[in-house]
Parts: structure tokens; sequence; C-alpha cells
């Protein structure tokens, strides 16, 4: 089979390198929008040969569309107008409404997948791309009755060698999910390392002290403005619901704070432990369950 | 050497661990608010006997406090009353401003180092410790030269050993600084779990989204409230100015999100990268020094 690459970075690098070790991808055609970057994933043995997506459209029997968001919307049509009647077009874009709305009229529609798979680093480019990224993970693909029922297994499959779990889910809820457990994670991050950089007037104080827990909540401050721009611009509507939710969070906080209410401070704290059970996977019904079948025996 | 540790959780447990392997403490009594934490602490090996706060502060010939820093104000000046002319008490706490203060007149004061190990995780009890907590990171001393040289040299001795570097502070400018570095990341975390446990309506979705940004941004709302909440309280005043900074820049962002002005966003998640220089450790004078130099090669 034929794998073609729109987007050799990241996401995409690493889906080329799991499907050709897997046997799943017998030749990799990428392309990207940068010719240095194309020729550094060949360089990296992540495609075998950077072409035009005209080309890679053309000679592919399953594209990976794995480009910024807003680049998405405006590519995705018109490749999806030059593939033959076979080929499977998916991409990993981390919104779904507005690329779903893009294609809902377009005749090819039923030759697209809208997928998300929910795994990534801070790190973009051919270089940050590795093997088993996507190991364990889960995957979101939006709108499947609108896909073939062919197209819809090629991609399922290989989202399955990529060793990732499928959920479906409505475009627009996924949009509503994605802005509090991804998106807004990356605004607090970036922001927060802002803060902090707005104080750094003694530097060596800083480093040192960029101790553990600092590190990780700031971690995704590094990530691409070219890549999370766009998301933010399409998943607006959310994200700003998420923010503003977030804001009266941390307002209340810093009035108790203020005011000297540690009691209330400790009781925010202690509500927001709840989010180990969530971490763990714990669903929230089995506990509930388990919590009335106490209190039943109890009676 | 006989050593004490006053709280027996996860930084005292961790440093009884290696003291007691590097052959420093030959050995090593707990004390603890709670009898079966001490009890836990002997059972897994951490202390050789649990006894009262008293019998440990007259046989210690080194005394660790590792309790929360409201507890540390009110418990150090008995501990000091009790201990050999020749014992050295430090302690451990996140913050040191009212703790110093809380010292500042006591007789015993030059038999005290004042300290903060930069190292910990998301979990706290006896259960938590482990030894090489401390390998690698950073302890900070504060007001030095306000503890007696032998007292000194044998708390760095103590740092060395767990194989952390040691700087030195004043105390205000400590409180300061950990506001923005590690005591503003666990605000920013705890609201993050808060707001997100918030819409956590369908359970399922939440946690199978729970992906990797997520999860590292949100790790430290699990810290424990108890611990947490006499730091906020004892640091409120630069806490408050680092939670209104950081509040400030997300309604920035927001404002900028809502107007639909992505190349703003854009230049603040630019701005924001740069702390991928100050998370690996390089020094903005040594940056500013280089282009400097190169700006005068060019002219």
């Amino acid at each position: 089979m034929n794998l073609g690459i729109i987007g050799v970075g990241l996401i995409g690098g690493s889906i080329a390198l799991d499907l050709k070790k897997s046997g799943l991808a017998s030749r990799v055609l990428g392309a990207d929008q940068l010719e240095e970057t194309g020729e550094e994933a060949v360089r990296l043995g992540l495609i075998d040969e950077c072409v035009s997506v005209d080309r890679l459209a053309v000679e592919s029997d399953l594209i990976v569309a794995a480009i910024p968001v807003g680049a998405l919307v405006q590519l995705l049509p018109d490749v999806l107008n030059r593939i033959s009647p076979t080929c499977v077009v998916f991409d990993v874009g981390s919104t779904k409404k507005q690329i779903c709305d893009a294609l809902d009229q377009h005749p090819g529609r039923e030759r697209f997948v809208a997928a998300h798979p929910l795994a990534g680093t801070e790190n973009s480019g051919p270089r940050a791309a590795f093997t088993g990224l996507f190991a364990g993970k889960t995957n979101i693909i939006c709108e499947r009755n609108r896909s073939a029922a062919d197209a819809l297994a090629r991609v399922e499959d290989v989202f399955s060698v990529l060793g990732m779990k499928t959920v479906y889910m409505d475009a627009d809820e996924h949009d509503r999910h994605v802005a509090y457990v991804s998106h807004l994670s990356h605004v607090s991050s970036f922001l927060l390392g802002q803060t902090v950089l707005d104080i750094e007037k003694d530097e060596r104080n800083i480093f040192e002290l960029a101790s553990t827990g600092f590190s990780s909540t700031v971690r995704l401050a590094k990530s691409s403005p070219d890549m999370w721009a766009p998301i933010f611009e399409q998943n607006a509507r959310y994200l700003s619901q998420a923010l503003l939710e977030y804001i009266m969070h941390l307002q209340k906080f810093h009035y108790h704070l203020v005011k000297g209410d540690v009691k209330e401070l400790h009781q925010m704290m202690s509500s927001a432990n709840e989010i180990r059970r969530v971490l763990d996977g714990i669903e929230l019904k089995t506990k509930q369950q388990k919590e009335k079948t106490v209190t039943l025996n109890r009676v």
C-alpha cells in the first residue's frame, strides 16, 4: 500500500514510522509546505520520497493530513477532488467541527474520515517524530456515519495498528470536550510560562528554582504557536467558555487567599483532589454505584 | 549519629532513607502527630523507632523538621529549647520568612538552619517516600549567617549527601521566587483540575480524553491540601501578586481569542515559548552577552 503523508512533522512522521514498521505501508510519500522539511524527513527515514501534494493525492492509497487545522480546511476539499475512487483520506487535527463543516457538501465526503489521535509532545517537526507515540492512547473519530464503510474500517485498522483505542463522538461534542481537557491546559501553560518570564529579573534564580512542579505544569508552553493559533481560532467558542470558568475559579481562590480564609482554600483543594480519580480512569458511575451499594447494605 | 525526623511523610521519610543508606545516620528516630503514621514508617523501614517529639529532641544529633509550615512555626521554638548544645535542627518548609521570623529572637537560633530542598511529588505520607528523591535537584538555605558555622556545615553536608546543589537566599527573596515557580503552578493546577471536574457530566469521555497534555498540567492538583493550605497562607502576599499577574495574562489572551485576533494569540504564545530557555537552564546573561557579541561583530 502506498501511504501519503501531508505534513511530515511530529504526528505525520510518527504515523509514517509505525505504519512502515508494521508492514501496512510498503512505500511512503510525503509532502510538506517547506521543501527543507520534506528533505529532512527523507534523510531521517520517515518517508521514502518527497513529492507535491498533487502527485501524492494521485499516487496514494491512504492519505494522512497532518497539518495545522487552518490549512486542513483549505487543503482537504482539493485533495478529495484528486484522489482515486478507492483512496481513503483522514486528518489528525485537534478540532473537528470546522473541518467536518468544510467537507459537509463535498461529493468525496465518504472517502474522508475525521480523526483526532490524542497523542503528542511539546516538540514539533520531523526530528520530533518517533515510533510508539500513539501506543496505549485514545483516538477519536467524528461523524463516522458520513464515511463509507470500507473507508472507516481502513482508518480504524490504522489506529489499531498504532496501538490506539478508538472512541466515537459528534464533531461539536468533540470540540467542547477537548477545549477543557486539552486546549485549556495549553493556554494555562503558555500563560504560566509568561508570568514567570515576566518576573525573570534574576535569571539564575529562576532556573535554579525550576523544580519538578513548575517544569511539568509549564512543559506545554514550549508548544508550537503555528499549530496552536489556528486550533484556538477554530475552537474559540468552547475555549472561551472553559477559560472564563477557569479564571472564575482562580479569582475565587484569590479572594479567599487575600481574605485569609484558609478553610475555604483547603476546601477548594480537597475538591480538586477528586481529579485523581479521573486521571486514574475510574468511572464516576462505578464509584456512585459502589457508594450506593454500601449505603444500601448499611440500611 | 542519631537522626531525628519530625514528620515521617514523603520528604522526612525520603531523607531518612538516603541518610541511613549513606551511613551518615546510624539510628533514626521518628515522631509524627498520627501514631499510625509513625508505626507505618517503622514497618516500611524509614525509621528505627517512633518516639515523642520531646524524646526525639533530647536524643538526636541532627533533627529534620518535615511537617506543614504552619506546624513548623508552632513547634520549632519548643524543639530548639530542648536539644543538646551540639545538636543541629533544620526544616524543609516551602516558605521561609515566617519561620525565620518566628525564631529570630530565639536563644537557640544559631543551632537552626532554614532550608528548602526543591523536590517532591504529588503524593504524601510514608508510603510515598523513596531513595533518590533529591538527587540532582536544588536546595535553598536562607539566612545562612544566622546559623553557627558548624551547624551550617553539617546541614550543607547532608544536602550534598542527598545529591543536591545548595544555593543561598534571603528569606523574603525565597518566598517571592517560590510564589512564582512553585506555589503558582500548584494553584494553577488545582483550579485547572476543578474546571474540568465541573464539566464532568459524561465521565467516560473525560478520562478517555485525559491525554498527555492534560495529565501533566493537572498532576499537581492531586497534592495534599493539609500541606498546601498553610504554605499559601504564609506566602499570601507574593502568591497574590503572582496570581493577579497570571489572571491578567489569561484575560488578555481571552480578549484576543474572543476578538478573533489570531496574530496576537500567536504573538503571546511565541513570547511564552522563551520558557524553553529557562527550563533548559540557559542563563539570560549568557544569551544577551552572545547576542551583543554578534551585534558587535556585525558593526
